[in-house]
Order: structure tokens, then C-alpha cells, then sequence
């Protein structure tokens, strides 16, 4: 960061890293199956930037950025993706950033979507039936509801908290 | 183009596009054969950005950005793209921006490249052997030599200039 010393120069470069995102970012909100929890499943948000690792000069720089996450090597795609996982990362460090400098394409209400869900996660709705159903339900029209693990159905039926 | 009608706002678009190219455009040179051109090849400069349809916001907006270009659907990928195939726009309006934003991660070597066989062009070098085979050589390093319908080989071979 330290060619971007200026708040000028840092706004240049906020308004670059929205440009980036709006192409190769993705906020994504998985369910992941977890017996030992009261609602049966996790919720696990997060935000990802991926890139051939040829070119990962914009991954490093964008952590440096946002002063958070991690790079890993992603096997499948053999892509290198930038994360970050952390809630209380995505809350006050990523989520701020996109609110200021904001995405042009229809990205944006999935960044809106993503940032409801990540605020009912702080207030711990996502431990609660009601809370839970309410996250499926803004999950499951992201990103066009592309590849699912789970099925909506699958999570939401036969919820019951333990006791 | 009516919600960027400061320079601060314009400025901050730029800033942006610069990091939507980075991440999913591409500056192209390929190569034809033209039995009817005198060197037997057409060298062809392209500006592209491509998006998945539903998000084609930001290519409409970079249209509007640049003055010049056009949509187009490819049938190949299912993606939109925005071009630039014209050698004036290029070198008017699309590589100005590129010199002002600067890319920031490889991608900037080929665009720099891109860059100087523009101006080879602009000035007719690619009617020639020795500027033809220059622009082989430097174009051919471009965008990690990726797929070639042609090899530089073949490019290379027989030159020959018809009288």
C-alpha cells in the first residue's frame, strides 16, 4: 500500500478494486450440514476474488487493501482466490468498502443480499428457526441461484431446534 | 453517462473500469490470411470485454465511457462482449484511458505491447516485412501466447511482398 499514500491515490485505487470485484468477485453464502449445532446447519458467508495465479498481483494488492483474508490455491479451477471468511471482517472491513464504492453491475444486489444476511448473522439470527429460514431464503436468490450443494427444500425441512 | 457529469465522478468511473478490464478484458492482435493483401496477412487489433448477458450493465456503461465500440453476442462462450476494432479508436480513445488508469497487474505488459503495434500500424509498418514480423514477434509474447490459430512459424514463413 505504500504507492497508494494519498487519499487521493487511495480512492483511485478504492474505485479500481470495485471495478475488479464487479468482474471476478463473488459474495457467496454456503450451508453446510453440522449435527452438533442446535439448528442442524452452518452458515458460512464469504467474500472471494479469484485469478490466474500468473497475475496475482491484484489478489495480493486487494489484501493489503483490505487488510484481511487469505490467499489459497484453488485445485479445482487451478485458480488462486482471495478470501476473507471471518464475519467480523466481512462487517467492518469488506462490507464498508463496497457500501462507499459501489458495484455497476447487477452484482450489487447480490452485495446487498449478502450484507442483510451478514447483519442477521451478527444479531445471531442465524442460530434461530425463523432467523435461519429468512437467511435460506436471501441466499437462494444470489448469484442466480447458481450450483447448490443443498437444495432449499433440504434445508428448511424438518428444522427443529435441540433442546 | 448523466450520473458522471463531474470530474471527480468521471474520474472515479475511470478508476473503476480500469479494474473491471483488468479482471475480464483483453487486448488481442491476431492474425488472417489475406491472399489479397500484399504481405498475405491482416494483423487485427481488438479491445474485448466480456460479461455473462445478465450482467451487461457495466459493457453498456463502458460503451457509453469509451464513445466507440459495439456489442456483440459470441454464440462460442454465451457471453456478451464490448469491442474496439478500429485502429483510430483504439489509439483515440481506448489505449489514452488504458495510459491514464493504469492496469495493475500483468496485463499491463500486454497492454503495453498492444500498445506499440497500434502505433506500428497507425504508421502502415504492417504492410511490411520487417514491421510485420515485428508485430508477429511482439504480439506473439502477448496474453502468455495463449491459443493461436496460426503459428509463428507459419506467420513467419515465405514472406514474401507481391509486386
Amino acid at each position: 500500500m505504500d504507492n497508494y499514500n494519498t487519499p487521493t491515490l487511495k480512492k483511485e485505487l478504492a474505485n479500481y478494486i470495485s471495478g475488479y470485484v464487479d468482474g471476478e468477485g463473488c459474495f457467496c453464502i454456503s450451508f453446510s450440514k453440522r449435527e452438533k449445532l442446535n439448528i442442524g446447519w452452518e452458515v458460512k458467508p464469504s467474500f472471494a476474488v479469484s485469478q490466474n495465479s500468473d497475475r496475482r498481483q491484484v489478489l495480493d494488492l486487494m489484501m493489503k487493501y483490505f487488510g484481511c483474508g487469505f490467499l489459497r490455491r484453488d485445485y479445482g479451477d487451478k485458480t488462486l482466490k482471495y478470501e476473507v471468511r471471518s464475519l467480523d471482517e466481512l462487517l467492518e472491513k469488506v462490507i464498508p468498502h463496497f457500501l462507499a464504492f459501489q458495484l455497476k453491475s447487477s452484482k450489487q444486489n447480490d452485495f446487498l443480499l449478502f450484507t442483510e444476511i451478514c447483519k442477521l448473522m451478527k444479531d445471531q439470527k442465524h442460530l434461530e428457526i425463523k432467523g435461519f429460514k429468512r437467511i435460506v431464503e436471501l441466499g437462494y436468490t444470489m448469484n442466480g441461484s447458481g450450483k447448490r450443494k443443498h437444495s432449499k427444500d433440504i434445508l428448511l425441512s424438518n428444522l427443529k431446534m435441540k433442546i
